[in-house]
């Protein structure tokens, strides 16, 4: 049987951070960099606070988030080894389903409704893999894990961190060939 | 750790089939019994081919379900000893998705968003329990597995069969007195 992995869409294919840096420009005229947000989280991001959670309620804001780079490469690549779930903690944001539903089918539709989950708590998930940016989905999960790099997770050291899509798939492949 | 259980929404806690029975009433106005129904599949419910699946399809199937009789009693009590989550296969049918979300809030507003999860396939949900009415789900589930009655799983006898929800809660109260 293939081995499985959960894929994370927040900040993992969908770029969240470069979305929140431009939208900050649009609204308010500056422009930060990633390396300004290193270390921060969602109520620190901004001077502004609250402002984070107020662009993620905005209607578009999942529906126009770029994707990040070289994911859907990586994701098609990784399909050739492994059954793929995309799997969102979407339930906060119940407006957030229908526009992630959409900015899948149009950023990977590639990918089959079967192996797409939208839910709250990760903890059910039960995959051999789990590529994720939040310690909260990463700490409580069974299998092996691969955390992806964000703001608000740089001070952490207790998984295997991934720079960006290149290194998941050196990791991956690092991962099989010494089975 | 307390156990955990996936519950599933169509045909479980929601009554997809009095729905059948109620519309087509409303459009062919011959009412038909849950008993005319036994042993069917979607396909050859109603004389009208792909009919089921028309009202499947249509705006406001899902928003307005009944509830199953004695499952919001039942999943209270659950609640009390088990982590519950609502666990849907509901991908298949993205417009169904804020209305599923919608339909949980209405009618067990007492479920918390983290423990309600929307996918394609099942086989990846790891929880101690299942219950469910479709096979697919229940024979790739590595748990312990209830299968709720309906029209289509009458002739399935490799999992334990409940009728309604007070023999759910009969078949799990036996499981934990033996422990």
């Amino acid at each position: 049987m293939r081995k499985s992995i959960a894929i994370d869409m927040d900040g993992v294919i969908a770029d969240v951070e470069q979305q929140f840096l431009d939208w900050y420009q649009r609204d308010y005229g500056t422009l930060f960099t990633k390396d300004d947000l290193a270390g921060k989280n969602d109520d620190t991001l901004f001077p502004e606070a609250g402002l984070a959670r107020r662009f993620v309620l905005s209607p578009g804001f999942f529906l126009s988030l770029p994707v990040m780079d070289g994911a859907v490469e990586a994701v098609k690549k990784l399909m050739e080894t492994y059954e793929v779930y995309i799997v969102s903690a979407a339930m906060e944001f119940p407006l957030s389903l229908p526009e992630k539903l959409e900015w899948l089918n149009i950023n990977f539709p590639f990918i089959s409704w079967r192996n797409i989950v939208f839910c709250g708590d990760k903890s059910i998930i039960n995959t051999d893999y789990m590529i994720d940016d939040h310690l909260k989905n990463l700490d409580n999960f069974k299998g092996k894990t691969i955390m992806f790099h964000a703001y608000h997770n740089v001070s952490a050291n207790h998984h295997v961190r991934a720079n960006n899509w290149d290194e998941v798939l050196n990791i991956l492949s690092k991962e099989n060939s010494t089975k």
